[in-house]
């Protein structure tokens, strides 16, 4: 058992719910800090990915006991489904039968996961921005402004759970020997909508997680619980084919004529939305280190932020919520010890998983129109769907799985190496499921 | 000619004095501002590593006419000399008789420069600290605290010039769309010295650059004009062997004996030179973009602050200015082209001497105590002396040329590729000089 603490998270968002959650129950007094209202009380839209909830997720909800009231306001997608100009709908199955990711509206989940804090007895204090963090004796800082007057907070352990452009980071990063990085993708994406039918039903199939590849830009949709669906697009910020391109509704209109034809009818508000909705960037950060002493750390975006394309942001947030308890349990109130283990432990798996995630971005927007990719992921299921033992796929090894990114992004990695030597062979589009390609793959494992 | 502007440049240090000076000259009004007190009114020392001026620092000085008094304070080594335990001092030239890199002293350099800029008209604000800086209208604001009370300074035009650690940067980077990264070494560095003779001489030979290469860590010692030698420390600054371990002076005088023996003599005061100069640490940062409109730009170490293994810093910075110029002139009053030509031109070429002066750290601490390292370099001196319009070596071509930087990364790794192969041949510390070897080189060189 812990001595309790008095512990401040910066963030009402999804992970600094959880982490509440967690720390509340295990007898510390939590509250909770966020710039923005009370998020219960607002209409959210107009900027949000609809979230894909998967197996880490689902763990570290589970392992605190509130996985059931989540499931009760998710919708299992258990394939792509994948639209090509002037080709019927293809549905790509994402692992194995009853593996599924979890569509939830991040306005919906936010609001419940807020609740669930509140009765677990987090204390939520809204509308408060904290400007400055001392890192040495863990004492924040709020105020109506920057240079206004601030109020001095004192707290035994800070957790900077503000996100991508965390607050709390920003203080750590004007220290000496901070490592840090932001990238911004010349990717950026917008929030449409497509309604649901007059009955509540959904306009197209609703276990499935719909994308539109189109190479430098692709239109996605997910399931929303009230028959509709979150769409968002991506597309470069500027250029030829950008959103600042898109200036005119008669462009806009052409546009998703010529690249979206059977999406058109179904998103009745685009024109509005489009103009509208803001263009929102896509961006990864890294840094370290990712704590100081035992006063302050950094979790979820603050410590580790993501492009979207494998829908791990929040599950990774999870999951370092996850390995944290895991170390409370180890360490009890060691918590300088906690706090370097977590980092040590994270860091390594988070890298890994921004470098897939990046790297999903070409495989949605573009492979998943291949053929020839198409192909390939049929044989890699063909075979492990006979040598589960042997080859998990990378997609089922991130998602489906609890084994750390990093060993996905290696296996991966090497998994990769022996498919192209497949791909390589001759008829391969023939034989794809012989069993010549079977011992192929398997004298390829064995080296 | 183009239409005077009134023009704020941020930091008083090398680049900001030279490029003031050019500015001032072109027909602007300018104003330096600096937090710190005019460094000539102040005794100057304890974190400086003396500066190696070499072409391309020349060269900007040069075009603006003031390169003559800067030579006299200037001290040219035209060589290494490299202290390897139990040997006699080695002496490796940096390049073809007459070419040198220069030692000045950083402080001294830089009140001379501000001292030229006064002549030149400049208006310096001393003791002004630059809390922010309105982007889209070219406002900075100055006062005593971040909270306190500011005054707004309104310009045409605003150069950020104050640093690796930039206010100005500060600024732009917390818009979207930024890319920034900073990282640090894991070695640090501390200033110790060698003073003169009593007579005034030098005690080591003064036109060396003396290195001692231990690998991990190494001491360096530029020449000073009174006689004296900064000297520089470099060595992790936690672990094993490192700044953190010498924490007495017994341990600090035993490690100076086993690993420095003939430079102990000559460091009187490395005791309390060592324990009253702050250990320092070493940063690579990168951002982009370097400008915001026709308002706001970069320079020197505030766009692009590098470790300081080539020597470059200084270099890079003043490179910006004559690029920087070259571009005023051909574009006028165009601004916004100048500085996004400018970043065009100078982005690929500062990472490009990011990364090879990151290489240079392993090459000066570790490769000059190795003989194969030095073989390979008399191969590739002897061809180069032969064949000089077919070989400008790394360093030459960093150096002792005006070649673009992102040049000499990649000519160099070519270079390094055929030196591998030479180095693997049978004999070759036999035959190094010989014609088979020479037309080897050029066999491979045609390639």
């Amino acid at each position: 058992m812990q001595t309790p603490k008095k512990i401040a998270i910066t963030g009402s968002g999804l992970v600094g719910s959880l982490l509440a959650i967690y720390l509340q129950k295990k007898g510390h007094q939590v509250d909770v800090f966020d710039r923005r209202p009370d998020i219960r009380t607002m209409e959210f839209s107009g900027r949000s990915i609809n979230l894909a909830m998967s197996t880490r997720g689902w763990k570290a909800l589970e392992t605190i006991g509130i996985d059931a009231p989540i499931k009760e306001i998710a919708i299992p997608m258990d394939k792509r489904a994948i639209h090509t100009p002037n080709k019927p709908v293809y549905f790509q199955y994402y692992g194995k039968e009853g593996e599924a990711i979890y569509s939830i509206s991040r306005g919906i989940l936010n609001k419940k996961m807020i609740d669930l804090a509140e009765e677990a007895g987090v204390n939520f204090v809204f509308n408060s921005k904290v400007w400055d963090v001392s890192l040495s004796d863990a004492i924040i800082y709020t105020g109506e402004t920057e240079k206004g007057e601030w109020e001095a907070h004192p707290y035994d352990i800070v957790f900077g759970a503000d996100g991508a452009f965390s607050r709390i980071r920003h203080k750590m990063q004007r220290r000496s020997m901070f490592n840090y990085s932001q990238h911004f993708l010349k990717t950026g994406y917008k929030e449409l909508s497509i309604p649901a039918n007059p009955d509540g039903t959904h306009k197209l199939n609703d276990n499935s997680l719909h994308i539109w590849p189109r190479g430098e830009f692709m239109l996605i949709a997910l399931p929303n619980l009230d028959g509709s669906f979150t769409c968002t697009l991506f597309m470069p910020i500027e250029g030829e084919i950008s959103f600042e391109g898109l200036d005119t509704e008669e462009k806009l209109e052409a546009f998703f004529i010529k690249h979206f034809e059977d999406a058109v009818d179904v998103i009745p508000d685009l024109i509005k939305d489009f103009f509208k909705n803001p263009t929102s960037s896509l961006v990864t950060i890294k840094c370290e280190p990712w704590s100081y002493w035992d006063k302050v750390a950094l979790i979820g975006d603050a410590a580790h932020a993501i492009v979207p394309f494998y829908g791990q942001g929040m599950n990774a947030g999870f999951e370092d919520i996850t390995v944290l308890n895991e170390l409370i349990e180890k360490y009890g109130d060691d918590w300088h010890t906690i706090f370097n283990e977590y980092e040590a432990s994270r860091k390594p798996n988070t890298d890994a998983i921004a470098e897939l995630s990046y790297r999903n971005f070409v495989e949605m927007s573009s492979k998943t129109a291949d053929e020839n990719f198409l192909l390939r992921k049929k044989i890699e299921k063909h075979f492990s769907d006979k040598h589960p033992e042997k080859w998990m796929p990378l997609y089922s090894r991130v998602t489906f799985s609890e084994h750390p990114y990093s060993e996905a992004l290696r296996v991966g990695d090497f998994q990769k190496e022996i498919m192209d030597e497949i791909m390589k062979m001759e008829n391969i589009k023939e034989k794809w499921d012989s069993e010549e390609i079977e011992n192929a793959i398997l004298e390829k494992l064995s080296k």
